[in-house]
């Protein structure tokens, strides 16, 4: 384990790269979050196009600066709209992001994205545990696109986790991003533990999906440090969610919070980000 | 008319079922209000998962508790899916619930409401009363998705909607649930009458897609109660939007007032359910 | 430049027949801001259905009082739906208007408006600069759905901008209204320049999206006057934005606005609107 402060490049440079470059982040997403996410990516300063017809994803693309790619309410039309977009943004050398929504839930969604990695190089792949376990794997979970009972992150299971994390990242050659109750995002050699976030974004329908999308803007705005990019974005938005749970009354529930999240996207400095940032890197 | 004392299940044994077994709900629905019903699903303690393309709709239904199904921007590829998902849960004998939007307001929805009446069997059907009589009587009403103007139910017209809404139950061998300034639940022995509810509610679009998936969480968590567990959903989202009301200054409209509304269902208690529910049986 | 108070027609009676006439308007839009767009048109008073079937788009849009086409995340089976709900509309007399988003962004939105255009006359046109001067030059932008760096409207620009937008009106036999820091509504005769408005309207995604179904209301319940019509729902967006903003604390950020905003269009009333509109008429 090292400390954070051996690194040259801090958290604080990838947000105040997002900041300074507004990265363009295509979306080929689904229609539950599309408009969490579109935000999420205005809110920190990146700017979202959202197109997945087959006639102008290819061309959208090519004039963007990275792509996201959400299998949320996948249909079969998409999944060739979702490889002529990731093929040509891997060819212009732009970031690629995988977000398996329901990849242990469904074999239709499993296929789809072997399918997707075979053919796409990813830069990053988000998902909770088990739907990195069902990638890894193959298995299947019977619980929707929420991580089962036993797909928790705990400090007992940690240690395992950060060596399957770091294999997963050498298996796939992508940065791979782990989220539940702790994070781990990890490459082949490094793995950042991440403890910012607020048991409150578990309640929020779309909140893996908008770190994506806050992901792949990041990982465009710092081409060069694609684990760390996506660190800064998973602490990133652990903090607002920090901020949002302070912010909330004994009346306030999900939807206040879901306000308070966003306006901490909105309002984020990299000086805050530096004090609240916690995580751990091995 | 009986007490509401007399019965054994209680609309807060209805909420209690829901917050301890969590329901996983399957939803075909709108691009609408999708995100408002994943969100009602998540703040009332269940879980929500949308699918609706024909490869997994049937395998991901299987590992549900209960699916709904909405006709908001129906397409025609989507009915076979509906089709599929809705004959599987009734196999595996899950709570279907149906909701017709805009049933009235095009042949098109009216034939696909009548094909999916026909072969699925529904444990319950919600709608407005325009939607509720084009379903019983095959009359179009011009009013798009909203109840007409004559559409109300009134204390004048209540002694006739409550004949109409056990008829209805009767034919349709389905709970039925017509919203409005009151609401009305019924099988073909029992109605409840519920005066929960706010006004502000009819301003806010989806708030009867919202009540028709925390509906579908209510049946899948009280399986022998059907009736009950829909009248404890329809007073438990009206006590949920009198509370939302009470706490609007006068610069807030509609989206602080959305805000409220979710936030009450994620606060809401079976006490405070006990305590506020109105409601009458006939 | 005519002083606004020489206008029989003011905007505040533009506002009163949209709250007085409720008209029912027909969404043709994306799955992104459709939400939005819903609670826009039910926060100001008109009612929304959103229907994009062939099979039921030209019936609904028959029963309906304008309609609104929006090429966000456009889908070439959506385009033959909205030919026959245009057409129809035209027929009907009803106003149509077209938001062509992203058409400077994509070979085949820019196709799909020429086609859009060439077969139904559009009662208004509503754009940022970079989506207007694609249309009328057949340009292209490469900075997705948002405005490029360089088309905004500045004093600078402002005499050749409404000369354009009086052009571009003659040329699509429209109302055309460029929104942006500025905005400008314009028929052949007369061009109003629009002072309303905030910043952090950008910085929320479907604000564009929201005017044009809220325009389109305006134009249904004016029918006579859909310049002035477009300028008063442009304006009053605009105090809406305004009205948001001074509520928002230093902590809050875009959804806190994004929740003020849509309160003010509910709470909008002419008398206010009669003491904020800033506007010149060219």
């Amino acid at each position: 384990m090292h400390s954070a402060r051996e690194r040259i490049y801090m958290f604080t440079d990838m947000l105040t790269n997002v900041q300074k470059n507004a990265p363009l982040i295509h979306n080929i997403t689904n229609y539950v979050t599309a408009n969490d996410c579109a935000n999420a990516l205005l809110a920190c300063g990146a700017s979202p196009v959202m197109a997945d017809s087959i006639d102008d994803a290819a061309e959208i693309t090519s004039s963007c600066d990275g792509l996201c790619i959400n299998l949320g309410t996948l249909h079969r039309e998409r999944i060739p709209v979702m490889l002529a977009a990731g093929t040509l943004s891997n060819k212009f050398k732009h970031p690629v992001l995988l977000d398996p929504v329901g990849v242990g839930a469904s074999t239709f969604r499993m296929e789809a994205a072997k399918t997707l990695i075979d053919q796409i190089h990813f830069t990053a792949i988000r998902g909770n545990l088990s739907e990195i376990k069902a990638l890894a794997y193959g298995t299947e979970s019977a619980n929707g696109v929420d991580a089962g009972q036993a797909d928790q992150i705990t400090e007992e299971n940690l240690p395992a986790l950060i060596s399957f994390a770091k294999d997963f990242a050498g298996a796939f050659h992508c940065v791979v991003i782990i989220t539940g109750i702790m994070d781990i995002v990890a490459d082949t050699d490094t793995a950042y533990l991440i403890r910012n976030g607020h048991d409150m974004m578990r309640h929020l329908t779309g909140t893996g999906c908008q770190l994506s999308a806050l992901t792949t803007a990041f990982l465009a705005a710092n081409p060069e440090h694609a684990a760390e990019a996506a660190a800064a974005a998973v602490s990133m938005f652990g903090c607002c969610g920090e901020i949002a749970a302070a912010r909330l009354s004994r009346s306030d529930g999900t939807y206040t919070f879901r306000n308070y999240l966003m306006d901490a996207v909105f309002r984020m400095t990299p000086e805050h980000l530096e004090r609240s940032a916690s995580y751990e890197i091995y």
